[in-house]
């Protein structure tokens, strides 16, 4: 393709949250010559809907994507309608922002109003977020926002998503038809001997599903489940050779950098972790 | 079968092993009427093999498997061939305690004798795994003890064991041959959607390659990645449902109970854990 590497990289706002808030996010972005960002909800609404929009726009930004809809598993139906209605304001968002596909981390056991998981019922939950998705997309549909559905990593089946393989992530939207495709985070799919396979077979579909592609590095050892996720080049995932399959599938999308390190990047200085991803992004990944 | 649920119970010592040794160990299950144990390689040499194989006669126990053989990958050959050699003698130790199977935690990437990761190559550590097997396969069978492959959990990819689901232990046993089994072990397979599936396809090879069922609990939240395993009952796997699936697989071996839990059951009174294992195994799995 034309554009160089660099042209590629977004930082998904959450690798400097604990540092700044979406405008100096913004900013600092525009100040270091990256011209792609991928941001959170709660931090659109700290720093307000129409703020955050005019801001990516009077800095020439572009999004990369829209964290996050899903959480579709809920205790009863009023749980899951109160989730589908929120994943409908997440579409609204998506469209305000340009955003190119709203991303879903879909939900693990079925939660209650205070977040107590009420179910052991693994299959069960994979049914509400089949079910769910599948409510969604036609409001996504009709707005033209496209849904990417994020296969996590196993250790998060019980609390964030049940859909934890690129395959599961295919077979969903075998079944739900258009409008929906996959968000391919590094950190959650690595391990997984069918990879290469499944991304092909997502770039097979019409339109292709690769919708996202998230990068960042799997630390050993890792110290918490969550929050320590390597910076490109620090961990033992194959950044070139997965980057690689994408490629060679067609994808030609963002190189979305997306870092949850609680007691490593979210310390640092946050100009230094911009060009920290700049320069990883460039060489090792 | 005719044997009660409570005949089926097995220690496997990790369990208490921080507070007793494996002669505690053997003499605690003894006192509290559980007929299995599975000894780890490292408590067996700290009281000596015969030591423990004539207190496991003595006590009337049996084992449910021996832990552990596996970390075939190496950064060189004469890494690979120090693994081999060891997996020979666990073989006959395994042999010597009367084992049923080894258990094989497979390893992951490869690292060097100062067991750093020198590699980020893990379909060339597959083959590392599957091509050693194969040659303790040939010293297996001739001693007549089965291996049992665990597949671990994908967050132990990096540093255990790069088998990380049901379907690829299947895929190697087919391709090994005969001597070869699987552990089936909930904590590390009880997210994965294909799973009864592949405790099926396990079944259905003659004989059955179900050679062992671990069984634990998965923690919400889980605060260390490798020692916060939980009591069963105090997680969110269906036990019942993953039990009845071995069952009627044909599977009527010992249920395993082994749990890493630094903060919690490895700081309690060992007898206090040894009643709660009988307990949760007869109540809740």
């Amino acid at each position: 393709m034309s554009s160089p590497r660099s042209e590629l990289l977004s930082i998904n706002t959450a690798t400097v949250r604990a540092q700044w808030n979406l405008l100096q996010i913004i900013d600092g972005c525009a100040r270091h010559g990256i011209r792609m960002i991928s941001p959170w909800r709660d931090q659109v609404a700290a720093v307000g809907l129409k703020e955050a929009a005019q801001r990516i726009r009077d800095n020439g930004l572009a999004l990369s994507g829209y964290c996050r809809g899903g959480m579709f598993p809920a205790a009863d139906r009023t749980g899951r309608k109160v989730a589908l209605d929120d994943n409908r304001r997440a579409v609204d968002e998506a469209l305000t922002l340009g955003a190119p596909c709203l991303v879903l981390v879909v939900g693990g056991l079925p939660k209650d109003p205070d977040g107590r998981i009420v179910s052991k019922d693994i299959i069960g939950a994979r049914e509400m977020v089949r079910d769910g998705i599948g409510e969604l997309l036609d409001y996504a549909r009709s707005a033209g926002m496209p849904l990417a559905i994020e296969p996590l990593h196993p250790m998060y089946a019980a609390e964030r998503a049940c859909v934890n393989t690129m395959e599961h992530a295919n077979d969903l939207c075998d079944e739900l038809g258009a409008g929906v495709g996959i968000a391919v985070d590094v950190y959650h799919v690595w391990w997984d001997p069918h990879l290469k396979r499944e991304i092909e077979r997502a770039a097979g579909a019409t339109p292709s599903r690769l919708l996202a592609y998230h990068i960042c590095d799997w630390l050993v050892p890792t110290t918490d489940l969550l929050l320590d996720r390597g910076m490109m080049g620090d961990g033992v995932i194959d950044l070139p050779l997965i980057r690689s399959w994408m490629e060679q599938a067609g994808y030609r999308g963002a190189h979305e950098v997306e870092i949850f390190s609680a007691n490593n990047w979210w310390k640092r200085d946050p100009d230094e972790v911009l060009l920290t991803c700049k320069f990883r992004h460039a060489e090792v990944s």
